[in-house]
């Protein structure tokens, strides 16, 4: 039995995201499906941790159990063949039996888009946050940085009551029993920096690992930061507090990269 | 009564094309219930020719009629504010009152786009043709400049027997009355060029005026002449002969883009 590991780009814009939901397209399903129809094997393809809906990624790691002998290249070639053009599969290569994209994880990268001119090209819709309003920039930076180092993020994870906290943790990608409790919300940020690139700013973080929304939450936060209705070092007080209702609103899926998973 | 002219730009993929048609979403369709959301009037724009279901464009041209005296620039946002992100009002200004978007054009300019490695990314998927065979890309050039000049382009049109083709030749933004019967397939072609740009082929393409499906049926020619199926001075051959059948298959909607129309 093989453990095919993936790397797989996805426009995240028509899917419900990764995990599998009865009645809606994910890519977990999509995946899944493609394989099936090269292999005959029912699988169940495992992410480096799920992507919200309309959030996509450039660079996002899959592995799947199959007993097929099809060469890995040829594989690559088959799946992007069967695949909608909204999902590809970059490489596949044959990866240890106990290796799982979500727990072998060491660090994860996003990117978040805004867009700043007047009018964002209907080419760009989908994949930037069309945000044209007047911002200073140089506080987003500094509130950026401050986020750096192992802080508990409950104040920019999203309050979702349906679900034990635990759970919610796996579900982000998070690595239950790298913490003392294993429902922690304490995550170590490696670098957090906003930049200019043409027309677009990008929020640019590397973490261990990311709390759901966490990335939207805290790109949302530094927008208040950058409009002037809190200081850089608010961002502090809000980590502290660990009280969601402190932080800025959750900005769209739309901008947001899964950019890339580091092992 | 004031004559108000649009340049707009959207991405053709989730339209049925520029022409409003029962039961699916337009282009034109979508203008006139934004228009009407604005002035309270009822209007059906009107544009420099039809884009077919797919095609995108980056400055098409419109024109309504409106009593509404909302400032041109006011018109623009309010547009935009309205309109989907995939479709963008870029410029509005008033124009005389005889002003046509199709009869007054004296050229348009089109452009294909072919994407050449062998893994097209999923943001890309919507606005490139992917075509990573091989191909010979100065037969392709060579052929292109070949159509130069005044030619019946019978053979680069759809072949489309439930219309008259006086009135198809309207629709696909020729001139009628032009040309002395009304109803000619001669246009004139002032540039025809193949470039390369970075991991894409691009054909542009500037003329008085196209057929239906001319310039997807002329890449599916400079295709073949690129695979080596024909040669480049086949293309006037194909020209003369006046049949559909001998010229290329019609490449996917996807890759093309109405660049610009010049009055």
């Amino acid at each position: 039995m093989r453990n095919v590991k993936l790397v797989m780009a996805y426009d995240g814009t028509d899917f419900c995201g990764w995990q599998t939901q009865p009645d809606a397209p994910s890519i977990q399903g999509t995946l899944a499906t493609a394989i099936g129809r090269i292999t005959g094997e029912k699988v169940l393809p495992q992410g480096s941790g799920r992507t919200d809906a309309g959030v996509h990624a450039l660079a996002q790691v899959a592995t799947f159990r199959s007993e097929s002998r099809i060469p890995v290249a040829n594989l690559v070639i088959a799946l992007n063949d069967i695949l909608p053009g909204s999902i590809r599969v970059l490489e596949a290569c044959e990866v240890a039996a106990d290796f799982h994209p979500r727990t072998a994880a060491k660090s994860k990268t996003y990117r978040y888009r805004l867009y700043r001119p007047a009018i964002c090209p209907p080419f760009f819709a989908r994949y930037v946050w069309h945000h044209p309003y007047p911002l200073h920039f140089e506080t987003m930076q500094e509130a950026a940085a401050r986020i750096e180092g192992e802080h508990d993020f409950t104040s920019f994870a999203a309050v979702d009551p349906e679900k034990p906290r635990g759970r919610r943790e796996v579900e982000a990608g998070g690595k239950p029993g790298e913490y003392s409790s294993g429902t922690s919300n304490v995550r170590t940020i490696f670098s957090s920096i906003w930049r200019q690139e043409g027309d677009e700013l990008m929020y640019e973080v590397r973490g261990s690992g990311f709390l759901h929304h966490m990335v939207r939450n805290l790109v949302g936060t530094f927008l208040l930061v950058g409009k002037g209705t809190i200081h850089p070092e608010d961002v502090i007080a809000i980590l502290r507090a660990r009280n969601r209702s402190l932080a800025g609103a959750t900005v769209p899926a739309r901008g947001l990269y899964l950019v890339n998973v580091e092992y």
